[in-house]
């Protein structure tokens, strides 16, 4: 087992290291992209089959549309384009002919939907209408990192269109509190939520609201993000309805999207020393048992007993590790940088004593446990204690890396500290202060809280009255 | 409800209604891409949700790779660039500047994986290496049909690599067998399985295996194929291993795919007059409850009764329509059209004499039934039988629609006659012969059956003796 990069002195290689020594994703030979390999691709499909209910449990029904957007459809929205052209990457040839008109792959999928949601909606009757995809979108990023920033990533993205502006609050909001429930129930990761700056926010958008996690360098890492897109793209695209009053009107948009960076997210906040740790709920391994053994006698009764502690796991996803040209040793060390939560050692003197040793991926703790208490029911009370033990962990990160900065002195002590993390500051709600802060401190504002608490404050670096509660953080 | 043109007498404009009127699809804005609305899409869903644990099954793991492929990648393995390079979109621009290297969205991911198998295979420990993955494609066709034919396409894409040729043809045949098997438990559709001719293998493989089905209107449509790629592929990328003997080899290769068609394969295997028939194991609803009323007292009672029947029908899959502004006849009509296996009646007159009217879609069979016997037993009952009956007629269809030809008149005669169909003849062996049928008769050769069939005949065609015994058919 090559060896990992210490997580303390050297995040950035760390991360690399573990994504690499977990066999999670590794460069692919065009720029910017990832493979994702069986264990990566894995951990994807635990979150898709996961937040695929929930989107379904909105009443929004999947659908797919075409990843090449004519030109003339995507320049229609102005802030849109000016927004994302930039980073299209473009067909201009087909079938061994240059194109009449450019075809952009999707960076993502506003323009093609609204444009065809004028055809779909005529009456009121018609709305809300909710749709999303699992799609695999391109943005030209020129500085990438695995999962955290590829051109191409994968991703589910929901669009709406309602009748009223505060339908489609309601909208965006009920995705928002979907990803934070998914990100604390399935990933053991707590976020906190607010709007984005309004020089933060999505290109087109009325406004923006996002979901914040703090990874354990300090820094801030966006998780899924939700749009009120008003009615920019109904005017853009002419959609517009017929109203219980009889009048036309333009509905609504909303779009929300959380992206395979959830893996990178998942690795920067719950990653440790040893690799990475997988919350239960979502790990496509959640016990290992390796088997410990020197002579063919000693292998046959410990294999045989491995699978019958297998057997006897019901509803628990479990591997016993067969493989007989690698030591206990370093299946220990691989699947603990894999971060499977439970580690399962049985050898000839723990069958000698009618028990197995077991140890957990989120404490380091080793426990010998009688074999009649190994079984299906203690063993998912464990991964449900597991589960919720690194939820608290990250949740006590979380509290201990948050602060309040009253002064420019307080804001740069903590942004500038070793641990990192997140200031709350009064702002003027002036987009030059927030850029100040920006290159001065390499820390941008994630999301504003209750302006309430910005009240009769001044901003600490601009000394001019505060309007907003601004969260300040370094950023992935 | 707009009508269906007539299945008999104009079968690909009936098509086109089918999928218009039962909403599954419609054509985007970009050419020859559609988009897939939630009906349309929730059959991919099922689709996808059932072949993915069979591809599991085989020991197949999911990953996935990038949809760009360099020019200098895309052109190592000289047969398959020529069949490929001139279906291919192609972008010269990304992030504003034109690139240095050409890239080419996927018209298939041959060339990606293997070049990346060469550094993910060492051993022969490694092998075999099996990998799946669900993607989205880009062939430029020119003229394309909503899921039969269109520019993007999604699929899924199996790509294995073995030690002996003997590994990889066993692998080629559990892939055929996958589909067969999924084509009739999930689809309710028989297929016959064999070998292409040489000419029409797919373009850098060794052979290709396919299946193909039968429509309705007696043309062959292929379903699954599965190549063996030889070691081709392992010499264009240099992919080789060390052997238990020590020495360098080379693996064989395989990959199989089945595609978005299969949804237009089940349009035009199993749609009648009445638009889609969907069979029961996939079909997002199974069961329909129409509820009909004219005043609020009858309105109040029947939707009471009919949410009672949903309750009970645990396990099956089933909707209750409650749309007020539609008639009963027109719900009646449209979820035939959408090819919902069974639609439950329940007016006054039912509830009075405590009964429902069951109507079967598969046969139109209208019967009484006691409400005491609507139940999730009774029903799931019924639409294993419907299965089963549906893929019964399929059946019936495919052996009466396939013949025999001994000469050339014959092998003429099959072809053209209205209701079409397949012709097993003795074959040359010789790409100018099968040729010559396609030219004149505007049939291929589908597959190849037990060349034991062709021994000491001739060629109807070309008079000369026989070596394959071939299944000729104008084809989707």
């Amino acid at each position: 087992m090559a060896r990992i990069a210490d997580q303390k002195t050297d995040f950035p290689q760390w991360y690399l290291d573990v994504i690499a020594q977990a066999d999670l994703a590794e460069h692919a030979e065009v720029r910017g992209c990832i493979i994702f390999k069986p264990y990566g691709y894995a951990l994807w499909e635990a979150i898709q089959h996961d937040l695929n209910q929930r989107i379904k449990d909105l009443g929004v029904s999947n659908v797919y549309f075409p990843m090449l957007i004519p030109e003339s459809i995507l320049m229609k929205e102005k802030d849109h384009i000016e927004g994302f052209a930039p980073e299209c990457a473009v067909v201009t040839h087909g079938g061994g002919k240059e194109l009449t008109e450019k075809l952009y792959i999707r960076p993502t999928s506003e323009t093609i939907i609204y444009s065809t949601f004028a055809k779909w909606v005529q009456s009121y009757r018609d709305l809300p209408m909710k749709i999303n995809q699992w799609a695999n979108v391109v943005r030209w990023e020129m500085r990438t990192r695995p999962f955290l920033r590829t051109l191409e990533f994968l991703w589910q993205e929901g669009h709406t269109m309602h009748a009223t502006k505060e339908e489609a609050d309601q909208m965006v909001m009920a995705a928002l509190q979907m990803y934070t429930d998914f990100d604390r129930d399935m990933l053991a990761i707590p976020v906190l939520k607010g709007k984005k700056p309004e020089h933060e926010k999505f290109a087109g958008a009325l406004y923006t609201m996002t979901t914040e996690a703090l990874a354990r360098d300090g820094k801030a890492i966006q998780a899924g993000t939700s749009h009120n897109l008003g009615q920019g793209f109904s005017e853009a695209y002419d959609v517009k309805y017929l109203s219980k009053e009889g009048k036309q009107e333009r509905p609504f948009m909303t779009s929300w999207g959380l992206s395979t960076r959830i893996i990178g997210t998942l690795i920067v906040v719950h990653g440790d020393e040893k690799g990475l740790r997988i919350p239960p709920a979502m790990a496509p391994i959640q016990v290992v048992i390796v088997p410990i053994y020197k002579s063919d006698d000693e292998k046959e009764a410990v294999l045989k007993a491995a699978h019958e502690i297998e057997k006897s796991l019901d509803d628990v996803r479990v591997k016993v590790d067969l493989r007989d040209e690698k030591s206990p040793g370093f299946k220990f060390a691989e699947w603990e940088v894999k971060g499977v939560p439970i580690r399962i050692e049985l050898g000839p003197k723990d069958l000698a004593q009618n028990q197995v040793t077991m140890v957990r991926r989120d404490t380091s703790e080793k426990s010998a446990v009688p074999l009649a208490q190994v079984n299906g029911m203690s063993v998912r009370v464990l991964l449900e204690t597991i589960q919720q033990n690194m939820l608290a962990q990250a949740e006590e990160f979380l509290k201990t890396h948050t602060h309040v900065a009253m002064t420019k002195e307080e804001l740069t002590a903590i942004i500038e500290s070793d641990a990192g993390g997140m200031a709350w500051a009064a702002w003027d709600g002036e987009k030059e202060t927030a850029m100040k802060v920006q290159n001065e401190l390499k820390a941008s504002i994630r999301l504003l809280g209750d302006p309430a608490e910005a009240h009769g404050k001044t901003d600490p670096v601009s000394g001019k009255p505060a309007t907003e509660w601004a969260l300040y953080a370094k950023a992935y």
